[in-house]
């Protein structure tokens, strides 16, 4: 059994891993078309921050560990430039040794990540104009920061990476000036949650600029609408699109967000052809439905799923799916998120109530700090919807309590009768969610 | 209505407070033995490390506040000496007046508390003998400590006390010596944490002699049938009983561990006598009875339900029970456990399969530590029983997830499905306990 794999990053590493674990003799060909073994994206940020580290840090793996240890034939530079479903070939480009070569498989995985967004405006195809997506971005960007040592930075869009970059930028001295084109920054948090960021941001003196529309940028000036900004470098995050021209020119069949549409055993439509991670859909519980949060655990979970199916081809699983959960860091804040949001919650017409409590996050010893939790809820059952965090401490992992009740449907009720850790030194006496849970109760 | 309360410590000053909230004409008296209002036991061990922080500051709430915020007729050096059930009135000495009277009641909760076992052996009556189970006894030790600064200190028992004690006493360069009776530590552990445990113990250098039949005390020397040890001051914490001689007296039922026996509700065999902490039983969700385990948390959820209770005692609802979570801080570790533990599957003669893991809590950036993590499951289901983790960095709420499964009877199927916060900032790519749970699948 010969298994082809296009893009070796998280989904497809993992999927080769998970083919060469469960059946030791399986041919597995990893075909990655950038000189970067698999690594850890949502690190970059926190690189640029130690000039000394190099970005190869942040690679999960040496080439020779893949190879030997795990016998798989990873090859870099190796781009594939057509598939051929009916003959079940690739095409490939060696870029090294400038050749081009066929492949043939019998099971191909399509993990080709996604890219970002550009802006389409001139002078934003200027060598000072960056995007952060792959480590070669964070290459490009942090020699330019370490090099020409830019006083101010400005970042166009106000998503995740770039509120990263903000907290990462500023503790290295320099400003940070956020370009955004909405009204306001994380449409899909509860203002509850997006008024503390902003206090944050508030407290920090940094700019932020929406309603933004940006014109041109001429040298080292971005002119908008609103006005001039200045900056030793710009960096664009205004979301991503997922990296499907190859499979789609093969007759592969896309779906929500432009990815490449899956179903649940994470077949696309072309024979013996999966897909995982940010090129792919991704099924949400909560909706019963496919939608597209790229993000590195899933295309994890999925690739590992991928290799199974592959190896146990009569008696493949389902893709157990993703209940929306996300987090970064911001200063000395956590900002996090499970299950659906408003919008969502809207767009569906559910009938939710939301409450929001603060509280501290240990007993009165030091070292703890205050957090906010908002949940949403069903008005009629308690049954919990989503929740998000916002505060100093042990924030992230205190989310996947709830992340863990949204996945096995719990209500606010039930939420309120975990027997939750406690010590002065880890929590008050009533944990932060009971304390939710409790103000939930009052509202079914 | 009229409502008395015993002890006003953690479940007593709960339903007090929670009937003030739910009817606010209600009369709420308390009669609290002690100088104390409500405070935080827990945090005991770790006020002695702050010299100029006074012990009253683990105080919950101010007598004013308690009084004049929640209206709650508050009597400190108040005793009850009596309870007559037939007549449902209580007898109190006044020790501030050294005056007695009587109180009826309507309804009654009994929130006595427990209280230390003692070594009924020679010498340990002696006034440098402490146990360390209320703010009083925090003072005594606190002023040895501070007054003579004792070169070493001898700790009978090795439970969560103690091994707090260990930690602070270390931290505060007073050698402690622990002796167990036991031919070793925390019996209801895994031996893959106690071995972390007692490998810590080494690190430190911290004498732990086991298997140690005391024979006395004589002056500063513990005399005992492996040898003699010197101290300054002793420690002795070998357990507690609930304080149950006055319902006793009144012909209350006891049960598990000699605590006040009571059904769901919370009331006891005697007409509207409700019993709530660390003198009562406490309803263990996985056995599907009784057991006793005097905690915090349970305390005040018994309180506020038993509260609840008497307000709507047309509509009462049952106790939900705990899962035995518990936790403690050991030097740079956090130990933690949720759910059975293998002494009561043994009991069950459950067929359990244990899986551990020893995993990084963070990606690969600064501030992450290691954790194992063990998990207790059914052989034929993959049905979670239980959890336990040892490790620095967040572990008592990365533990809550497991508490949180563990409510709602997952399995290590579906433990492997959840949708954990990542960043590199906060866990690897795979969780701690993804990685777990794919161990423990493969033992199903």
């Amino acid at each position: 059994m010969k298994t082809v794999i296009i893009g070796g990053i998280a989904g497809g590493l993992s999927a080769a891993s998970q083919i060469k674990r469960e059946e030791h003799g399986a041919q597995v060909i990893v075909l990655e078309k950038s000189g970067d073994v698999s690594y850890a994206a949502c690190g970059m940020p926190y690189n640029l921050f130690y000039k000394d580290k190099p970005v190869e840090d942040l690679h999960a793996l040496s080439l020779d560990a893949i190879r030997k240890e795990r016998g798989i034939d990873y090859r870099l530079y190796h781009e594939v430039v057509a598939i051929d479903p009916s003959r079940k070939e690739v095409t490939v480009v060696d870029r090294e040794l400038s050749r081009e070569y066929r492949e043939k498989y019998d099971y191909l995985v399509y993990a080709t990540g996604n890219q970002p967004n550009r802006l389409s405006l001139p002078g934003f195809d200027d060598a000072d104009v960056f995007h952060f997506k792959t480590l070669d971005d964070t290459r490009l960007v942090k020699n330019i920061i370490y090099e020409k040592f830019p006083a101010n930075v400005i970042l166009v869009g106000s998503g995740y990476t770039n509120l990263e970059l903000v907290d990462v930028l500023y503790n290295m001295k320099i400003t940070p000036i956020i370009l955004e084109k909405a009204a306001t920054i994380l449409p899909s948090f509860a203002e509850e949650i997006r008024s503390k960021v902003l206090e944050k941001l508030g407290e920090k003196r940094i700019q932020l600029h929406t309603n933004v529309d940006i014109i041109e940028k001429k040298g080292t000036v971005v002119r908008t609408a609103s006005g001039d900004f200045e900056a030793g470098m710009v960096v664009v995050s205004i979301g991503v699109r997922p990296n499907t021209a190859l499979f789609s020119a093969a007759g592969g069949e896309l779906g929500v967000g432009g990815a490449v549409k899956v179903d649940r055993f994470l077949r696309t439509n072309l024979l013996d052809v999966f897909a995982a991670g940010d090129c792919a859909e991704h099924y949400v519980r909560q909706l019963g439905r496919n939608g597209y949060m790229p993000l590195g655990p899933v295309a994890n979970k999925q690739g590992r799923l991928i290799g199974s199916n592959i190896v146990h081809n009569n008696a493949m699983k389902e893709f157990c799916g993703i209940d929306q959960t996300a987090v970064f860091k911001f200063f000395d804040l956590t900002v996090a998120t499970t299950g659906l949001n408003e919008l969502q919650l809207h767009g569906n017409s559910a009938n939710y109530v939301k409450v929001h409590v603060d509280t501290p996050t240990r007993g009165a010893f030091p070292g703890g700090g205050t957090m906010r939790i908002v949940l949403l809820f069903e008005k009629e059952t308690g049954l919990l919807f989503g929740g998000q965090m916002i505060g100093q401490d042990v924030v992230a992992k205190r989310l996947d309590v709830l992340a863990t009740a949204i996945y096995k449907q719990m209500t606010v009720f039930e939420l309120a009768e975990l027997d939750l850790s406690y010590s002065p030194l880890y929590a008050p006496v009533w944990d932060p969610l009971l304390i939710a849970a409790n103000k939930a109760i009052k509202e079914v």
